[in-house]
């Protein structure tokens, strides 16, 4: 299932002939933040592990390991399989483990993928154990961390930690190290905040390794990670990798925490007019929750977009113009109250972009990215995503 | 793609052995909704063209029409043309016209399909016109009615109304009829506020009939429809046909809404534990909103049911449980604020069921339901959705 170059294909190669709604997205963009992100870590001697939670792709994961497959993070079991198809060994599933997921993961090692799981309990370890033993392997996993109240995970000054650790080594499970997961970080939208907020990930996941090696446990890695955090954190001492995922598109929920900026942002959904009512400021297009997703992560932010930021087919910001409301398969475009921007003039056939308030989300809701350069009309290649579980 | 039976397959057979997260479907609760509307239609003579955009599977269209398929709505052109490589004939298309639908839909009508298109404007007229003349067909349009305010459509007294009609008439398409849809009817709660606007929209779509008619045009089709009106309607003098898609699984904002209980919600996400947080009083799942959407239409009912509600793995609801988080892959289960209830002792690995906000949006975000009786752990089949454009 690789991604299909235009040229070899009979689907439209334009955005003016593509049927919307569609996925649309910027190589250009897409490059720029792998980069930005990149370098950043290399420049701090951290290894970059990217989530592939949100492309879903393999022609993304490309862009990503141009030559060599890399470690990468998984959300599911599925997203694991598909990519050990696709030559990737070294992955982390950064899910907790239940039993079917315990056993499914042992199955892949089992086939040669080097594949580390998240637990937090000695319930989880046992069964992880049990697991390896069936399948004649030696299970690999990272204690879940808690650094911010966000989630799961035991906190780095928790009782249990050394217990896990220990139920871990009599269940036969290797304790690769710790991970955790700044997500309280979404919330935050000044710098200082954000390096804060890094530091304090950093802080925990250090001090919980260093928690887990008194106790005589080996404690290789020590991850952590969130796209702000990740480009927020200055000093990563004790850090061994970063895991992001959503920083390869942006969203508008970026954009609000001061990540990024629009011009970051690498996917969109195309779609055309297909109604006014000048009466209410309202234009109608053909994209609505079903191609935008539900997500509305950016109402609790200072700039609510709606259910999107609203372009023109160039992907030029219409300033304040966002998706008011959204219903199955009708978006309802109109000017962000107290704005003093007018309704912009778009025939009914019109095309406009829709920036995504989340990446993770609105890509979900598609089978494939139409693929554009910054500078160009021509969709270049159509990259399929996997989904399911 | 015709849905498997379980026996002749290799899939997990009970709910037990199933991999989560999981879509089931209770077959049962399915008919039972079915039945429910089917003859209330019946009872007022109105036929019941019923909403595959929840579905969006043959495998459920088929308990809808047991023997031949009849008269269906769709929401994309992609439905339109599922549900036509499966027999049915019959189809409106319930969402504005572009000029890429134009051309589409009259592809299908030139393959047999009596499709009718929906439009609202002098420059959609004129557009499906010239679809029609490419195409050698005659099209087949409903004036989008505006009844509540609630999306696109002319209200009764528009005067372009009128200049639509003559539009379409000067343009070559057929004036089919009016459609309207009481899209407002979701923020309601009281029968009595129900009952009037389900009335309102039958009045405003019989108006806007009689004016069409009085200026010469045949307007045959006065099609009406929202699940919560098309429940409580009474009077349906001068309509045709009604309209609802979600009845057939009924979901947790049609339970706020006061249209069924959450014994009638058909479908449900099967979740595993995967966590707990105790001392915060958090049971954490692996089903987040990729399992469930991101959709949260019950938060501005008085229930707010956060991303769902917790039943047992028999569908037995845990009073007050609910969904109070979800990140991508993880759910956040806690008991609803003030309420008197203990949150469950759910081990590791344990089961639950929950029940979706808004059944559309759930579903969407799967691949196929696994189909279970009311009254058994039994997966008797497993039916595949469609998706896109």
């Amino acid at each position: 299932m690789r991604g299909t170059d235009i040229q070899s294909g009979k689907a439209a190669a334009t955005l003016a002939a593509l049927a919307t709604p569609a996925l649309l997205l910027d190589r250009d963009r897409l490059d720029r933040n792998l980069a930005r992100l990149s370098s950043r870590m290399a420049a701090r001697g951290v290894v970059l592990r990217p989530h592939m939670k949100t492309g879903k792709s393999i022609d993304v994961a490309r862009r990503v390991y141009r030559s060599v497959p890399g470690p990468i993070t998984v959300s599911t079991l599925a997203e694991a399989e598909y990519f050990a198809q696709h030559g990737f060994r070294d992955m982390t599933y950064a899910v907790g483990l239940a039993p079917h997921t315990s056993d499914r993961a042992m199955r892949l090692q089992k086939a040669g993928i080097d594949i580390k799981v998240l637990l937090d309990s000695p319930e989880q370890a046992a069964m992880l154990g049990a697991a390896g033993r069936a399948a004649g392997v030696t299970p690999s996993a990272l204690v879940e961390i808690d650094c911010d109240g966000h989630r799961g995970g035991l906190t780095a000054t928790d009782p249990k930690l050394v217990v896990v650790a220990a139920a871990m080594a009599e269940a036969g499970v290797k304790i690769a190290g710790v991970l955790t997961h700044a997500g309280e970080s979404y919330g935050l939208s000044t710098p200082a905040a954000l390096v804060a907020a890094a530091e304090s990930e950093r802080a925990v996941a250090v001090a919980a390794a260093m928690t887990l090696r008194a106790a005589g446990h080996e404690c290789r890695v020590v991850s952590v990670g969130s796209t702000p955090t990740a480009h927020f954190a200055d000093d990563l001492t004790g850090v061994t990798e970063m895991r992001a995922g959503v920083y390869m598109f942006f969203d508008l929920v970026m954009h609000g925490v001061g990540v990024c900026t629009t011009d970051d942002i690498a996917i969109s959904v195309l779609a055309t007019v297909i109604g006014k009512k000048p009466e209410k400021g309202w234009i109608l297009v053909d994209a609505g929750w079903m191609a935008l997703s539900r997500d509305r992560g950016t109402a609790a932010q200072p700039a609510d977009q709606g259910y999107g930021l609203v372009c023109d087919v160039a992907g030029k910001v219409f300033p304040d113009l966002i998706v008011s409301q959204a219903s199955q398969e009708h978006g309802i475009l109109a000017v962000r109250p107290g704005s003093a921007h007018a309704l912009p003039d778009l025939p009914i056939g019109a095309k406009v972009r829709i920036l995504p308030n989340h990446a993770c989300a609105t890509a979900a809701q598609h089978e494939l990215y139409n693929v554009v350069s910054s500078d160009s009309a021509a969709i270049e290649a159509r990259w399929p995503r996997m989904r399911g579980w």
